[in-house]
């Protein structure tokens, strides 16, 4: 087949001038209207290789002398069905209304239901009527295919062991084992803020459960719209000053929903994608079908070349990150938005790692980026968060919740609503999902102090880790990336730290990181205080020294990764500056202490901060 | 565009004989390498008509005559730009790094953050560096698209308006509107048990809520992975008598998931898809890119014909459901699993509309066909259920709660746990959420007269329209589609129900059900009892009346449409049988009638009956 499609490449201009995913998909998209020499549906592929008057020869002969027709691909390969199948069944099995639909799901015309009391004799008949069944040796070997799979993902070391963490609201930031007895501290959870225990979100959802029961029963459109969704939605709206927002059931499912309905409705839409973006927006832009630009991870040169390189009229979405997860990079968002006005893009942030954690009320970095504007309650028009057309967020991270959404214009929320299946076709969230939600975007945006002491935390554990010359992959944001460089390894150190320490961080391997950029991915919360931090830092050092990893001199010395003992890449500012950090609590900004800031987070902090001390 | 199409297809034989569908398709896939005579990307249908002796001249002449590119369709119309960007310019413009890549998410080679401090400074950088900007005029028109899908969608009456509904737990099933003083009775919800407001559901959720928080913090590999899902999954498997269980966000993103990954993974595989079946599975399809055969709704001798033309070999899913929402449906599960055996494919059953609802445990159709087997402790090995190689089900309709899961070997579901993006890159579900659903299909499995009643009313109600001479789409299931025949007429029916009989029902119109057969889908639960449902057919008849809707007679007058109105085709026998009603509960099953089971159920039924008198 390989071989087939090379040769053919060289004769035909078309199949030399088409890329091989515009090749796959007309290869194995079809209509049966057309009947391939060998019966079946004929792919879209076929058609027009039938219609050529080199190819066309040329796959008469093939097909001749193969017994199957050439450029087939879908199938695997010349098999001796074709004798046993009579032709002529091939052809009348096919009636006009069995055609390859891409719809929304539609109730056919009535056909009665098959007689379920008479099972037994419908399948004797089934079993003798119809065409002879071939050898069961021909048939496919399924349970051989799984195998092969997870022996595949065995032996590259990517196969995932779960940990059962049962994390604790009256105890955060600790957990127990499967056995309950067994206390361990989870140092890598993304409940950030320790939302999911705030004590006014948990409240609101025991009320909200009583009174409107577990479930919202349907979808949106059919018995799933409520006050919960209608509130929530305003309030994402108002945390991002936009107009609209559109809540779903996971960020995953809006990353994914929306490009893949923006990518496939906007004529001839190009996707450029960062090179880091979150599988969710990997997939959305799969699945939409358009045509896909990757530029090279926060490179906003390397975006620019590409968006000149498009015409100006072609529709074009931007997509990217405010905080990448896996490194704590932070995206170059401002940039980004000239650029898209520039060259008449939109732009896709997600600001899943950074809502709650970042900006005066919460909304993310793009709101940080004109923090005094926020904080101060000016007019919005024009700051980066404006200019920013679709953000997206979780529910389920710093909110301490699940689900996820998009923020924008009303307009495009609306299209996005009406006619995403990823929205429509499911069950909406619960009712006290979506109270807990709005409850604790509320809190955050009245309430920085969580947001701040988390942001001291996290100074706190890069800089004693920096005295410890164990490595932390630099960024200025709350991520603490350990690197490591093997998967085994990897694995080994946090299986030690929770074995013998009582530390839960869990190892990230491949996929998720490439590979040699294994690491232990910290995130410090407001209840990680000093005691914890220290039992943190002696566990690394141990274990560093117990499994001889990578020190940040060793790095150095092989002359650096990953920006870990890169001369000068060490000094990253945090995206929360001491002047923001003290900002409303302490009047002398300019020489601002940790401890000081500290100090008046304490006397006038949520509860969450006293478990912090 | 309309015009030239009929005026092309009565001359052009492959124009003829493609579906509109594919049409659609090969006009919205462009490949950038070739380029429009006017410039831009070039459509796949244009590439193909360029190609033809007949229609590459038509084009070329059209194409003169109006200064834009006949069917390119999808660009907005004619562009000034196309002299302005040099055509060059256009094939130069993609380097080889930037291909389309579909891997999961990684963290690429450290970049330092761009200084967030100098945003000022490198806007104007960006501004003034780099090619210029083309000018505005010539930038795509977002909000004139959103503006177009959405007018589209008002115009031909799609548009969907949410109506708010909040379902009161304690005064089910009844809810109030956005005005919290009015009250509605809820006729439509999938909560079709009651187990949202299950007083053991409930308390185990506060229970969990106040013990775990509010989110589960992570995925399931970093931090989300908890008892709660453990024992969740557990027991998932056990009602389905599996090795193994996965669970999802929702069984939207369990078939979408499991369908893509094993459609993509499986080499060459074709995946066979009832004609009917959910928005969620024709999306797993789509996005797996495998090759999709579609069979005629619940046509067993049309799927035959179909798997017997595919090679031996070649690995096949059929994708079907055992509860088709819409029209209540029933597929015949036991005669695919026969053809599925026969011809080596693997079974994907959607159980959604069904688990909870049939069978002595409530594990869907598939155990209900084997009733006596389950319900009394034999070995299960052989059934139907034990037969069917994959399960899927959800956690929000019938078991009151949200979510999804996937159910079957434990290879099957530790492969789509390793690989399938929709499941690994996703905040787990709330502990809470999954403890109240193990607590559903708990309080399911132990009992079974929740869905007796709900079946005995769903047998009064269609009763008593049949009396009526309201149609009713005649099924076997606890379904009941009314047939109004009309997007608007269905539309005000829903209304005036609402705001003058205080009954909610929702229009269901296209795309959810074809154009012609809209209806209203009616979901008795077991806390419909006597006085809602009278409430119920006397406002129908009202409405029936006011909008002077088609009844039986009428369509029967017709020759019959969707069943409703043809001889002999209202006489289908609910799946759910006498006997199975009666089992267990009374002495004289082969002449059970409904009110002895009634009285019965009131005798020893849960504590949710109680609404229902």
């Amino acid at each position: 087949m390989e071989a087939l499609l090379r040769q053919s490449r060289s004769l035909c201009p078309f199949l030399n001038k088409t890329s091989p995913a515009t090749l796959r998909s007309l290869s194995t998209s079809t209509h049966v209207t057309h009947t391939a020499p060998g019966g079946g549906a004929m792919s879209n592929l076929q058609i027009i290789a039938r219609r050529c008057p080199v190819m066309g020869k040329a796959l008469s002969v093939q097909s001749a002398r193969s017994g199957h027709h050439a450029l087939a691909g879908a199938f695997g390969g010349s098999r001796a069905y074709h004798s046993k199948v009579p032709r002529a069944k091939l052809h009348t099995s096919r009636p006009e209304k069995a055609q390859a639909m891409d719809l929304p799901p539609s109730a056919a015309p009535y056909v009665p239901m098959s007689e379920v009391k008479r099972v037994e004799e419908q399948r004797e008949m089934s079993r003798n009527a119809g065409p002879p069944a071939p050898p069961k040796a021909e048939q496919f070997d399924y349970n051989g295919f799984y195998h092969n799979e997870l022996d595949k993902k065995h032996k590259d070391k990517s196969y995932r062991y779960f940990n059962n963490i049962n994390r604790l609201a009256q105890e955060f930031p600790q957990a127990h084992m499967s056995n309950t007895g067994e206390r361990v501290t989870v140092w890598c959870s993304n409940d950030y803020l320790g939302m999911g225990r705030n004590p006014q979100v948990l409240e609101n959802m025991h009320q909200t459960l009583n009174k409107y029961g577990a479930g919202a029963g349907g979808t949106r459109n059919i018995s799933g719209h409520n006050q919960h969704a209608v509130a929530l939605e305003s309030t994402v709206a108002k945390l991002h000053a936009k107009e609209a927002a559109l809540v779903f059931s996971s960020c995953y499912v809006a990353n994914d929903a929306t490009l893949a309905t923006l990518g496939s409705k906007l004529p001839n839409c190009v996707i450029l994608s960062d090179s880091s973006n979150h599988a969710s927006m990997i997939q959305g832009i799969r699945h939409s079908g358009a045509k896909k630009v990757v530029f090279a991870h926060n490179d906003v040169a390397d975006l620019e070349a590409k968006l000149a390189a498009l015409p100006a009229n072609v529709p074009k979405i931007i997509a990217f990150e405010s905080v990448y997860s896996m490194c704590g990079s932070i995206g170059p968002i401002a940039e980004i938005c000239d650029l898209a006005e520039k060259y008449g893009a939109i732009t896709f942030l997600d600001e899943v790692h950074a809502v709650g954690m970042y900006g005066p009320s919460g909304a993310g970095v793009a709101e940080h980026l004109d923090f005094e504007t926020y904080a101060s309650g000016q007019s919005t028009k024009g700051t980066v968060q404006d200019r920013v057309d679709i953000i997206t967020g979780t529910l389920g991270k710093a909110y301490g919740c699940v689900g996820g959404y998009i923020a924008g214009s009303a307009k495009m929320v609306d299209t996005i609503r009406s006619l995403a299946p990823g929205f429509i076709f499911t069950t909406s969230l619960p009712p006290a999902t979506m109270a807990g939600a709005k409850t604790a975007i509320d809190f955050q945006m009245q309430e920085p102090n969580d947001r701040r002491l988390q942001q001291l935390h996290t100074r706190q554990v890069k800089s004693k880790l920096a005295e410890r010359d164990i490595p932390v992959i630099p960024n200025p944001s709350h991520i603490i990336p350990v690197l490591v460089g093997s998967a085994e390894v990897a694995k080994r150190a946090s299986d030690l730290l929770l074995e013998k320490h009582k530390i839960y961080v869990q190892a990230i391997n491949y996929p998720t990181v490439p590979v040699g950029q294994e690491r232990l991915r910290i995130t410090p919360t407001p209840g990680h205080g000093q005691q914890y931090q220290h039992q943190l830092i002696e566990a690394l050092e141990s274990v560093w020294q117990e499994l001889d990893i990578k020190r940040t001199s060793d790095w150095a010395a092989m002359g650096g990764f990953v920006g870990v003992g890169v001369k000068g890449k060490e000094a990253v500012e945090p995206i929360w500056t001491d002047e923001q950090l003290a900002w409303g609590l302490i009047d002398e900004p300019k020489e601002v202490r940790s401890e000081r800031v500290f100090e008046r987070i304490e006397e006038v902090g949520p509860r969450a901060v006293a478990a912090a001390a």
